[in-house]
């Protein structure tokens, strides 16, 4: 589905334009046209690919989706995708990965983004309003898209550590051993979700800082190392995460035995006191004929007296040593 | 077993060919010929060695077989293992490992498949069906069948992934622990036989990017890096599925102490309950000869009232406690 | 806030500076300007950029504050954004992490300290008493801050050994064990903030002793590598701090399972020896006409004997056996 | 203890020499001397030492011995040191460790073998058998040496897949877990043995590849590639071996615990079942007066009914939970 | 503390000289001065600085000692920071942590040992009766000093698989899994000190191998060589030490949970056990009035016959099982 499709020249919008006059615009010098597109079908992208002359191998990773997150060169122009992270709308704690194609030339850029809600007008409107960047070309636009996807997983990882401090919370003030497991083992999955649509791009990303860049990034160079640093930083949180949710885990595993081995002691406390009453009375129960005790007028309290010392002293040594 | 033997010039297939005329059509420029082999004699490696020249050390990691993946120059032609993974037919959930030697010149390919069930005649097919790729010569044969073998990946990586999910509800919806480890363990056993073929065969094709590539594969970079993209991308579900059977293992087990944690509390309560009834028995069962509520007329269903309280309170407050 | 705007020349204060003169000064060879602020609001943000000719994504970051350590060359001016970590006034075993932003060319030094305590007052009275130093100008100066602020990661290093230490006593010596794996865990999230802060600036900074270094800094090659030296020293503390952290986790959990293990062991004995008691009681409690040993005279001490005797038996063997 | 001493000319043997005549025949062009040594004295490599003109470092290693594997540069002759890794004789799953030392240079190549069974007559004679290999002079044979010794490697790990797979099917059918965790301990170091003589030797090989090669080498570079080749294979087996080792502990010691889980439901089951029939056995042994079903004719049989079919009731239900 | 300070001039001694003349004869070409100290103070450590013209944070550095293991070049003059690892003589199982500063110039070595016991008197003797190696200058000082500092790891590491040897033993043979855990976890501590000290180091000196090497060192490369490759030897001991370690603590802390086991089944067995001939005489101590097999002259000597035999059947059955 078309979105938009604009043609820019000197950072100013020129018009909207139909899909059939991209070809004229591009040939025109010092002009680029910028084409967004939402859940393409074949037929828009075998158009776009006419019109722009995109590589085979491209667009059939466009149309194909579920690709890596990447950074292709084919001859001077690139093609990028990206991992658009959003918040389930169905499940809670879930999230749904989408995925942004952008095929970039130095005359034109076209993004299309398949499988996620929302959508990037906000970027096309920042740009406009900044002529003076937006002069610098296709390049800069790669840039604000780049840029806005990755602001966007900041959100997610922020999430990511507040649930993560609860979850930590609950581990050390007693909450359910088996739903702190689930959860964290539910949230590591969802870390190794952002792992794997930031690592890939930071890589392929940092690569456009080197020497040899193509041309319609040589103006923008500080602002895709801006970029790749934030990816950085995210990247550097998730790995502290994940490092810090297998010790999260571990330490709750430890919790579990540690409860069991407080349990265990109280279960053997309290066994220990009642299988000395049970020794007494089995004592005084029995048979024998000749047990003095058993005739005395006192006998009995006497009996309960030292059955209810014993227990009584058994049950203060035990709570002096922690185990009640 | 000669599987066929063919001679191409300008992407069209000219004829099948007799094993002998090799050595002329290969002499001739801008024609390639295209052997496939399946499960190869010593007398069939030795014969295509003679006809190609091919080098004594890669003809004899061929007739050895169980090499690991590799691409390896020798001269301007290069020798490829790849592995071919298929599900066996004998035993459920177990995997069958496949050779795929291929020997590469600018005017020749050979392929000897080893020890697996399907053939590579739907490449033929396709390579042949589209002239203006074929045309580009043995480099892109080389990248058609890697590109077969690197996508039957997928399918084996799809189940693992459907597998693991599946013992993933197990563990948290109280499956039989023992089973889960197993299957957790074999899980990741067929993961690293995956692992063994990706690993290495990227590393390897990696190389084939970059400035110094053979004559041959100068046309077909960009359907190498593919290949290469493609294997990163089983490489890094394979590391994330280490990553998370690794996590998941861990969970099982202290799955386990949970629930032995709660055996344990249950049996404790229950232990209480009764050794409260036993004390209060015993005491009524001693034979004192002076224990006035013995000779009350309702000194036994008091008795029972008092036991049926106590282990009645008792009970409430374990169950509060959640413990039964 | 503006802390103070001094400028220099050869070495020697000349004076303090209004802001609106910085401009004047920067522009006479052999003088540079330093100036310091504190949680510096946007427009003296704004001012700066207008007097030093600061990038705008530098600015921009500084304002955001909450980046990643970090060195970055905007052309011949360099942006450094350093962690400063101080221990929490308010609660114990914390940390607090500050930011301090450092805007260096050759002829301007321009540090903002955002949320953090102490101040720099110390480097710059350092520097201005070693005119031969402060000669090579902002260069040299830019060194003294990170000096310092690296300088003061080493007690809180230091500080983390002594508690670990503790905790290491604490496990082998019979602590609480949930006490112990809790602050292991916190001792554990305080590294990583330290690891965030280190990590990042030791592999930054390690590039400003390359060949290729901005021009500022050629007089003072050997006190930056001194700097990364230090980082690495702490970096390699931390490194081994988390394995050794790991570790005692594990071992402290060993000693749950210990401890547990004991516990069984005495459970078990005091369970047998009273259940040799009731074994016997149980006997001679039963109601058997014709039980000759029940009418002995000495039938019941000899019954309490027997009982005595073999419970104490099973005590001594227990006690040799270590289990009581 | 000199084993053979033999000067090669143009791939051809010209007779066993005496060392004395060593340096003569060294001194012509074209002819190269192959001098093997076993467990050498210190006067022989003193004299091998004076013949090839070997470098003091060199030969004071081969004196010493225990060095991990490498390859050395002196000058232009090299001096490697390989691993022998042989089954013990005396003891059952023990590995022998002994040493090759070779010194080559472009007209000699000396090995000493020490602390090995084995030895390399069958290497000599097969490369006597090839005159057209064997004339590539000294490069050839240490790459001879190398490949028998590295292929020596592979049947020790076959035996290790084996005996890991054995351990793995005992770790599910319920064997000993003390058993496999001690055979699992004890083949992992086993498995450290031959990591630590074939990681390092594969890294100094692997440079043998590269563009600088010493000339002795120059014709055997795709030889060398081979034996790297080797090395790699089982160097990425040994690595996948101790990560499954690993994995089985970690299986293997769930084992412990879920067994110990059953045994604990056991308890707990058969407990309960007594505890309830002792519960009213106790309820009937107390001496109240009026106890009316104590004297009724049948109280007697309806007392055991009831309880028979308590516990009855009691133990299927605990069969269907599957706890006993 | 002045040890000694010796001019050499062609691999001889000329004189031992007084620290003023140091100057006077590090000007004379072909001649080097070797210095050495003991916790040095302030002041020996200015005049030296002042005598060789030592880097300000060379000295610095040396005076505050406790510096991770590094070489730092100053303009031609090379910094050298070893750690001597002794074991301490207070407390067994105690490294000691002393430090070597070594400044070495073209014409002058100065070597700093502070905080530990054993000398290097030997170094000296054996450099000066090999008058051929000591010819190479300082260079070579450099080399014989670092050698022997090296050399003293070995013992160290020795006395860490012994120990290591001696723990396993216990392990599997059943000593106390609280003492082999707590030494598990000492010996790692310690194992990591010696890594500190050697990591670093072999990283620093493999670049004094690389192409560009002070001049000094241009003679003595293939002994550094040989110092490099020692460290290597010691740290992928380490490395492999630390990996068993890590193996042993999880071995051990299974037992723990084997031994816990079978405590948990011989428990199990006992308790039912009695819990069986608890149950009979339940039976036959209560009171119903017609009770037959009580009025039985031969009922006693059943009823302990029935219970003799059930328990009797009950452990053998237990026995055969392995619980008992």
């Amino acid at each position: 589905m078309l979105i938009n499709c604009v043609a820019y020249e000197d950072g100013q919008k020129i018009s909207d334009i139909p899909i059939e006059d991209i070809s004229e615009h591009i040939n025109q010098r010092g002009r680029f046209v910028w084409v967004a597109l939402r859940d393409a079908t074949n037929e828009e992208l075998n158009q776009m690919s006419l019109e722009f002359g995109l590589h085979e191998l491209a667009v059939e990773d466009a149309r194909h989706g579920h690709q890596r997150p990447k950074i292709e060169e084919y001859g001077d122009s690139l093609f990028v995708v990206l991992h658009l992270i959003e918040k389930s709308k169905e499940k809670t704690n879930a999230l749904h990965v989408g995925e942004v194609n952008v095929f970039v030339g130095h005359n034109y850029i076209l993004s299309v983004r398949n499988r996620c809600e929302d959508g990037f007008l906000g970027v096309r409107q920042r740009c406009e309003s900044e002529p003076h960047l937006l002069k610098m070309g296709s390049g800069f636009v790669m840039y604000a898209l780049m840029d806005a996807v990755v602001d966007r997983y900041f959100p997610i990882i922020d999430a990511f550590e507040v649930e993560l401090e609860e979850i930590e919370r609950q581990i050390f003030e007693g909450g359910s051993v088996r739903d702190n497991t689930k959860r964290l083992y539910e949230l590591k999955s969802r870390v190794m979700v952002v792992k794997r649509a930031v690592a890939p791009l930071a890589e392929a990303a940092g690569k456009l800082q080197g020497g040899r860049v193509p041309k319609m990034f040589s103006g923008v160079q500080e602002y895709f190392r801006d970029v790749v640093d934030h990816l950085h930083r995210i990247d550097s949180s998730i790995e502290s995460m994940k490092d810090t949710i297998g010790t999260a885990i571990n330490v709750n595993f430890a919790m579990v035995a540690i409860q069991e081995a407080e349990v265990s002691k109280r279960l053997t406390a309290w066994a220990a006191i009642f299988a000395a009453s049970t020794a007494f009375t089995g004592i005084w129960g029995m048979n024998f004929e000749f047990m003095p005790e058993l005739n005395w007028p006192y006998g009995y309290p006497l009996a309960l007296g030292i059955i209810i010392v014993t227990c009584g002293y058994l049950y203060f040594r035990f709570r002096r040593a922690g185990w009640i």
